[in-house]
């Protein structure tokens, strides 16, 4: 497969014969570790984070940096909301180049390590400041990486997001949520088929409605403190309704309209880490505008209103101890703020 | 202008340099009046209305012919809900032509008496069964004509749905709601540029939250009965969330979120002659299969789910009287049905 197409995680994903949309789960596997076994090791100021606000892959790496307190450590690009069929790119800097790492375009760092890199140029990735080459693109490995091979370099108080006890569990929840989830979402809005959207979507909501279930006695997905299990979550959930619900059309209701997950999201939402590292203007603005063999005109609803994440939750009532043994984190880092909630348009 | 692409209401709607959305109103203007001062007197069986259920003008001649008691004297047609770009066709019938007409598209009735016809192949339509022509298809004043010409044929206890002593203030109200809503949810879906679709977003929000508040203390729109002004609301909100919420990208809220105007839809929905007429699958097939220029896949969303349709509205605590001084309308006759709820899909 030679398509070039990108979406937010790669070229070469597809739509099968029989309208499935199908994924290229093919990155960049090396890994950045305490050991530096792949010749990258962890240490403080020599990478830069490249993300897109809109994608929920790199959602859950800018979320897990938060949480962890590795802003100093690892710092952030972050691309505009758009991109052509090339690349991603840093039009939301002064003069379109990252201040650091000085390209206009994350291809320049793909290509710098691999030329003619054909695959999906996509965030997050994680990019090597002295050689400009990118280092790793999988965001399936990246977040676990931070939280076990960046350990030296966590904020005192940094919560475990993947503790060995509950390893299994996050995991096997993972993987359900992604297949159904995550990337279930994008199996309805990209379906070739009736028959295809229609299977995605009874996946979605019946594994929505059995997390509801889970969520409705505790009040995080494993154990009683927030794991990476929450953190990929809830970077789809933040999005369902903006998108989702209406251009991918997710639509047997809103997120709003499950009052578990709804409750559950703004919990997380509300709580420092999460929410704060949210924009709902570069979310819509990407699936709207880039999307126009979903949504030909690429003009970005209006809606929902979402001052209702503020609202309360009332999720404390089930108890748990949202970063274990740990504390949250502190605020934003200057130049990391995002707009509040209603000014969150472009 | 010469475009001949079709929508509900007709060619030569078309897209303004500034993007906004504009209506073809030049529809054919001939009247069925009780002295047939146009040559077409009021008389029962001589003429068919065709409709589709998809189509909210159609919808308005569906309820007002119910209400008042016109299934027989005006017999109906029910063209498929969807259509290429030259008509309507008739492919629910058994051999793909309605049964009375003997044609396969409405197109054939508006040629027969203007070869040529350049305009839009538009329901509702009235055509007049001894020369199998047109006679109207101006839906602006159809449902009026029902009430006030073809009164000798109305049903002991029909309403009054246009009362004199309320034309005015139903008038007023009818031009707002037209505007800002039921051709409002078009302008925002049918907008050519961000710039206009939000002014659209806008007008139609600021009028639907008019009417909210209008609603929250009165049963109905004007006077203390069911009258044209609620026919014509209604057929856009039973519309709302099936497809203008997510298609039409009327995003801010669904019509479930807006409490006021989400239980009058729901009383008016389980009067008789209301919800009896309404085709959900219809509806959604026709908006998401036929405007490929906005939904090139297709795809028909599976969702909403309508059950909620039937919820208890608690809008009799208002008060009011329905019919007024008349009575509701019997049962659907036989061959007019739709299917329950649950099993509106295609």
């Amino acid at each position: 497969m030679a398509d070039t197409t990108i979406t937010e995680t790669g070229p070469g994903s597809y739509v099968n014969p029989d309208g499935a949309f199908t994924r290229d789960q093919r990155y960049i596997a090396t890994r950045i570790t305490a050991d530096g076994r792949d010749g990258y090791p962890v240490e403080a100021g020599r990478y830069r984070l490249v993300v897109s606000r809109a994608c929920p892959w790199a959602g859950r790496m800018v979320i897990v940096r938060r949480l962890l307190g590795l802003e100093e450590a690892l710092p952030m690009g972050v691309a505009g909301p758009t991109h052509d069929k090339r690349s991603w790119t840093f039009d939301l800097d002064p003069d379109g180049r990252d201040p650091v790492l000085g390209i206009e375009r994350l291809q320049e760092a793909f290509f710098a390590r691999f030329p003619g890199y054909e695959r999906g140029i996509t965030v997050p990735a994680i990019v090597d400041v002295p050689t400009g080459q990118v280092v790793t693109n999988d965001y399936r490995q990246m977040t676990l990486d931070l939280s076990l091979e960046w350990t030296a370099l966590h904020r005192p108080g940094a919560p475990e997001l993947y503790p060995a006890p509950l390893r299994d569990e996050i995991d096997f929840i993972n993987e359900q949520v992604f297949e159904d989830v995550n990337d279930g979402v994008y199996r309805c809005g990209f379906a070739g088929s009736q028959q295809a959207y229609e299977a995605a979507y009874r996946r979605l909501f019946g594994r929505l409605d059995a997390l509801s279930e889970r969520l409705s006695t505790r009040r995080y997905l494993v154990g009683d403190t927030i794991t990476e299990a929450d953190v990929r979550l809830f970077c789809t959930l933040v999005r369902f309704d903006a998108v989702y619900h209406g251009h991918f059309k997710c639509n047997r209701s809103k997120l709003t309209e499950l009052p578990v997950l709804w409750a559950y999201a703004r919990d997380l939402f509300t709580t420092p880490g999460f929410g704060d590292t949210i924009h709902f203007g570069h979310i819509k603005s990407h699936y709207y505008e880039v999307h126009r063999d979903i949504n030909p005109t690429g003009i970005v609803p209006a809606g929902p209103d979402p001052s209702g994440w503020l609202t309360p939750h009332h999720r404390e009532q089930l108890g748990g101890r949202p970063f274990g043994d740990g504390t949250p984190p502190g605020p934003v880092p200057p130049g990391e703020t995002v707009p509040p909630l209603t000014d969150q348009v472009l």
